[in-house]
């Protein structure tokens, strides 16, 4: 039966780029649900999403998801089991480090909150901002605060929205209050310990695909 | 020789996946130049990036760069023809629309720069954001001069950091300009023109890398 819980996956041969693929799947099923769509097939599924079926028929089967023969997926279920494997089945717990134009944008990102994530605070050592909030109402909290705060909220992932000269320092202090997973947007080589998991966010890498895009494509321009 | 320019390849056979990959060897590329590096081999390339050679290798080969036998690949060169591959051998003009916090984060965003993208101008309706400049200097425009700026500062790419509700309206006002190449941070769906290339950017995606990397690796508070 399609309800039927199924075991986890071990994480280390799972590649980012698959677990990518799976936020994709999910936000592709979400649409679909939301227009009351009950089943979809590989095919359809790799069609919504710009991929090919075989890969979508992979992947899934890789989390021990088989579809139906002759029916395909049912949505509801798919939808619940990808959010069991991407760790959505409960609220993530997210404190936001710098409260600078950028902390506040991802404090009020809609995207954060619609996926299940939480953000408790933000945090910077700017005596001016404490205690001010987001338009979305997200706090901001002093720095020396930050222990209490993670235990407090039982943060799960802690985003690194400070300046690059400051990455380091703040990386070190998230780490030692026992927080395991972080969201870096500063630039540059940052160190962790090996039982941490950091993943930074490069926005020019996103701009140089559009920019590979108009030089290969010939600028009329240009 | 190394500095034998080679001609390009069409885009349309190259995944978003592959040009990721190659702004990472750019980016690995620039901090072994920066640390006087001459020459590195595809494995050493291959182990910075946390990829495999035989892929590094295939990516590289596609696009004409077979390295020296013996030697491996000059990083000086192979950085030059990344760019130029990545179409960062010339700036990239770019205007983001809309000056929230979001907007104003990516006006100061320090890659963008970095990388060869001059953030020419932030736009938005509100008239009493207008004329105000970010950190950096980026100076706020009215969207009634949209088509002005576009023209006189020959813009490449807009960024859009409006709201979800404004997202179509505004997007439909750059095309009209003759813009070609949008990076998009509203969620939800978009319609562009077959001629118009559209990357939309997800921030809670890397979020859900993370959660997956917490919900695999069992979370020891719980």
């Amino acid at each position: 039966m399609p309800d039927t819980p199924r075991p986890r996956q071990p994480a280390e041969q799972i590649s980012e780029l698959t677990t990518a693929r799976l936020s994709l799947y999910l936000r592709c099923l979400e649409a679909m649900d939301a227009e009351g769509i009950r089943t979809v097939s590989s095919l359809g599924l790799a069609d919504h999403c710009n991929l090919n079926a075989a890969l979508v028929r992979k992947d899934l089967a890789y989390f021990g998801e088989f579809g139906v023969r002759g029916v395909g997926y049912f949505v509801k279920h798919l939808k619940r089991h990808l959010k069991m494997i991407l760790g959505l089945d409960r609220h993530q717990q997210v404190v936001i480090l710098g409260a600078g134009n950028l902390g506040f944008a991802l404090a009020d990102y809609p995207g954060f909150r619609a996926e299940g994530f939480n953000v408790v605070a933000m945090l910077d050592t700017d005596e001016a901002k404490v205690g001010t909030r987001s338009k979305s109402g997200v706090v901001v909290c002093h720095m020396r605060d930050l222990e209490q705060i993670v235990a407090r909220d039982h943060i799960d992932i802690g985003v690194l929205a400070v300046p690059h000269g400051a990455a380091q320092a703040v990386i070190d202090q998230v780490i030692a209050t026992g927080v395991r997973a972080i969201l870096n947007f500063a630039r540059g080589t940052l160190r962790v310990p090996p039982h941490v998991k950091l993943k930074s966010v490069d926005l020019s890498v996103s701009l140089e695909s559009l920019s590979y895009f108009l030089a290969q494509s010939g600028d009329p321009n240009g």
